[in-house]
């Protein structure tokens, strides 16, 4: 596979602008003052099904070929991926296969389903989904579209950034959770070719810092157990994206579940909009000052708002 | 004092324009499917102080001659008011001095010290808060600016739906809160002159059923203990406002506490916002099925989103 190159980035964007939303760019004078940076979050939580993963799904199902698409699609996710990829399919009129663990939230498959996703419940564990989406891959022909580690997932999600930097073209820096790597590793591609000098930081919940444990040693090691209220998180970084953050990403600091539950606080409090803790982990390493914006111009990639009403006082 | 008319809320529009946000009109696929309307949400949530009310207390404050100005400004309120005027009042660099009750949560009370406000307390009565009100005026000369009785604050509260329908110039009909009116009267000023064919409707808490009552029997009508989960709604519909509702309203649909909390958990949930329960309000009677919407080209005003993290969960 060759390297994931701003032209499939703007060519994604090309395929998926008239399907998806141009998400708003807020800003606050509030939280710019209590940061002393100029923030300019990119609002993923109101892209279409809630995050920025309605691009990357969308993205690999126009990319197929007829033939192809006509066998539909598969995935195994329990989150953001599966209500985008049930999405994506829908706007061609193509089934899409779920493995969900069967321990998954009413919500979230009633979410899925209500999209019309096919849900496959299987076993919580990573090697029971894997084999039911490749079970229902071998019986059906659909197409494997992983939640990450597919260069045409990667591309959609990059259009985030080329979005952000065409509005706010004059950034210093760029900071986006990380989880498996597909946004942020999109994110810096986009953000290095439009503006080499750019400077790129993630954030990622401390109970699941893989990618910051494998980007300081260099090779990608897994964390075991990972847990975190950021439940889009948890991945283990991916194959594809690993060497791309490797080569972009000035650091990724890590915050505490407490960290990010104040900051979802803040920005609804402040911003009158609803983040998922996932998404809210990237301003958290800001307010947390583990990465300096002091006089510095700053997208902040919020990257879903899928937080459920009742979820929220306790923090979950 | 002559009648309001567009003229006024273009002015107030060309005075405050500068100071303000316009804020974004957002719409849901999902919103529309459920409603069977096409729905356009006016986000004043997202205004300056987080609602419509920095409109009218900016304009007020404004319209100040500067000798009047200097002596500053003065309101009772507990609420959104409070914030606005003090806000309002530092970007002209004079002092807003509040009567707020005693009762005021912790949280209210510090947005209001934050802004730059003075505030007095006083007993949890309209009577007190009033008398305390009058004895700022007299002791420091500021000028009385009433939450929602004041010529300038109802031109001001106008220019939401001026902004509105610039967006979205064939509405069919417009829904909005009502507490104190300013906001009704002044969305249908602006409504009527742009479109004499739309329909205005609002929705108020049963508890706080007033307005309703009153348009019913052509005079104004206090209801006693008024009692909501919608807080900014409580007001005894003002003396300026009710002939302007009689006038262009169609009619005032009551929704219950539940039917609020529905509301703003809809909204949450689907389009990834905070509004507050007042401003869930226009939702809900749309939701409830008392305002009928199939087929139709519809501004709904959200008029605020001061609503605390910790006081969602319940529901208060």
């Amino acid at each position: 596979m060759s390297e994931i190159a701003i032209e499939d980035i703007r060519e994604a964007h090309a395929r998926i602008r008239e399907r998806i939303h141009r998400t708003p760019v807020l800003t606050s004078a509030r939280l710019d003052e209590l940061s002393g940076g100029r923030l300019f979050f990119k609002c993923e939580n109101f892209q279409k099904t809630g995050s920025f993963k309605a691009r990357g799904a969308t993205n690999a199902v126009l990319s197929l070929a007829d033939a192809e698409a006509a066998r539909g699609v598969a995935t195994h996710s329990s989150g953001n991926h599966a209500a985008a990829l049930a999405w994506a399919a829908g706007l061609r009129g193509i089934p899409a296969f779920i493995a969900m663990p069967r321990t998954v939230s009413r919500v979230k498959l009633a979410s899925v389903e209500r999209l019309g996703g096919r849900v496959v419940l299987c076993e919580p564990t990573h090697e029971a989904r894997e084999a039911a989406a490749d079970r229902i891959v071998r019986e059906t022909g659909a197409a494997f579209i992983h939640p990450f580690d597919d260069p045409r997932v990667i591309a959609g999600q990059g259009t985030a950034a080329l979005e952000l930097m065409g509005d706010v073209p004059d950034l210093d820096i760029i900071v986006c959770p990380v989880g498996g790597g597909g946004l942020l590793a999109g994110t810096s591609i986009a953000a290095k070719a439009l503006r080499p000098g750019i400077r790129l930081f993630a954030g990622e919940p401390e109970g699941a810092a893989d990618a910051s444990l494998s980007l300081a040693s260099g090779v990608r090691r897994p964390v075991e157990h990972p847990s975190s209220i950021a439940d889009g998180l948890l991945a283990f970084v991916g194959e594809l994206a690993f060497p791309v953050i490797r080569r972009n990403v000035d650091a990724i600091a890590t915050v505490s579940d407490d960290a990010i539950i104040a900051a979802m606080r803040q920005i609804w409090e402040i911003m009158k909009i609803a983040v998922e803790p996932s998404g809210a982990v990237a301003f958290a390493a800001i307010a947390q000052k583990k990465v300096a914006v002091a006089g510095r111009r700053v997208g902040v990639i919020l990257s879903g708002g899928n937080v459920e009403f009742d979820a929220l006082a306790g923090g979950r």
